[in-house]
């Protein structure tokens, strides 16, 4: 037995065939602004599957997951999403399951991601754990007692725009001081400039335009010993931290996976984090929560996510 | 068919008969301090149980549930309780259950109050939604998906631990910042004494020792015009309501109740909490939760919540 994985992006649509063990069968892709009209984008997912199972000796795919940015999981909308051409409300899981004929299941990128994570990666038999996506923004998925909480009105798991520092950096959700505001690789960045103003250090930051520096750029500069870029990493780890002890008083995860563009800075990030949680968790939970990276390849992970929503909607 | 809840406190424990309707049959209490050999205690349980029930023409017992600090709804057991003469880890659960012959299930004090408003209360037919209890400190249940959220550990639910104000207000869990260090009755009168300092302002609050200002004063106070009251409750709002926007992102209740002591200052405070709430809250939840009395009376609802417990726990 067979599913799609479908990530929707800004930029590109990934299409990928995945069985029950996570291998992606067959994978391909569209160049999401090319469809402004949903309609054709819907005829062009549904081509693109059929075209990747034609030469799938007959096995027959049972159905279809996509993550998507505004996702509604309870209606299958995906709602007023500033980065996708398509404006207002779309009933894209409706439209797709029309098309097709088959079973369609969407969440946000973040929560197929945890899915991912539980169904093929470093999550497997755990129930209750927290997946962080540290990007341009922060995206999380919060997994209680084996599923996914998309609370009340299908949106929940934002701890991205947790206010950690009220009255703080304007946030793109149109308040200030939310958690991605400082972590995430854009935080970082904003955050190096704040430094920039604050110490007297010399860096080879300073030789960069503010709009070309980049998260990977402040990773490769502390690994040389920047003292800006190591600060700048220290305090995000402190904030991500913050972040993450005021979500585990909420739901006591047995681990916190961390994944994404800024994860990818590994123990130089990682290791100040779990300095910063033991530090500062409520006593009763020292100890109970672990700091992990994803076990998925990030190449790999929104698409197996995709998947792993489809496979979790065809086994309740 | 009736239930026995128990509401285990410093100073007394009250144990009712319950049934199905959320009708207290018949109550009593002990004095908790009376007995510091568990043993002991575990004993008068069992025989004012017995005693309840002994008039009821033969209506049996089916369960009993416990409301008690720092319980693990796993392990049913008591761990570390400051506030209790009980050192150490008590396995409570099971030595009621052994002394009585009857299925016995314990949670915390907030998560049994949680319960109560699900299922005699505010609450029916809502299947996500937080209680947060507002006394000495700032207890917390959590209901998502119809279900209350223990986590991984059983502690799951700390909203009152949530770090608003990092290195802010010294709380007595060790950090710094806690939600319940400003927003719960305690919270009240530290926000009194600092404006004391901060602002100038006339006030019959300043002719009372510091040690005898009571949130009950404060809303008094407020209610006569008292500028210091006035402001203070304003202020407790905005962090509370800060508690709970950061609350909304993390599951997307429907409802958040608000229980206790200082919730008897009602719409004194739920206006303003209303308020900063709308203002504060992220978009995408912006008219999605409502901010509501409980809907049970304060001396009933503690053991209505540990009888809701063991109702729960028989429906399983």
């Amino acid at each position: 037995m067979i599913v799609a994985g479908i990530d929707i992006g800004g930029t590109n649509t990934v299409l990928g065939i995945v069985n029950r063990n996570g291998d992606i069968l067959s994978e391909d892709k569209l160049f999401t602004p090319a469809y402004p009209l949903v309609d054709d984008f819907v005829s062009a997912v549904a081509a693109t599957i059929s075209s990747l199972v034609s030469g799938g000796n007959g096995i027959e795919i049972k159905g279809i997951g996509i993550g998507a940015p505004n996702a509604n999981y309870y209606t299958g909308n995906i709602e007023l999403a500033p980065n996708l051409l398509w404006k207002g409300v779309v009933p894209l899981s409706g439209m797709v399951r029309e098309k097709t004929g088959l079973p369609v299941i969407m969440t946000n990128d973040a929560n197929a991601a945890a899915l991912g994570e539980m169904i093929f990666g470093a999550a497997k038999g755990m129930k209750d754990f927290i997946i962080l996506t540290l990007g341009t923004g922060l995206g999380s998925g919060i997994v209680i007692n084996g599923e996914v909480v998309y609370g009340h009105t299908g949106f929940a798991g934002e701890i991205g725009h947790l206010i950690v520092d009220p009255g703080g950096r304007e946030c793109g959700c149109g308040r200030k001081g939310c958690l991605e505001t400082y972590a995430s690789a854009t935080g970082l960045v904003r955050t190096v400039l704040h430094l920039f103003s604050e110490m007297r250090d010399e860096s080879s930051l300073r030789n960069i335009a503010a709009s070309s520096i980049s998260s990977r750029k402040i990773a490769e500069a502390a690994s040389k010993g920047d003292p800006i870029a190591i600060r700048a990493i220290d305090f995000t780890a402190e904030i991500l931290a913050l972040g993450i002890v005021n979500s585990v008083v909420f739901s006591s995860p047995r681990a916190v996976f961390i994944f994404g563009g800024l994860a990818q800075a590994g123990e130089i990030l990682l290791g100040p984090v779990r300095k910063y949680v033991d530090k500062n968790i409520e006593q009763v939970f020292r100890g109970t929560v672990e700091i992990l990276p994803s076990g998925l390849k990030e190449s790999n992970a929104a698409v197996l996510g995709a998947a792993a929503l489809a496979w979790k909607n065809l086994e309740k």
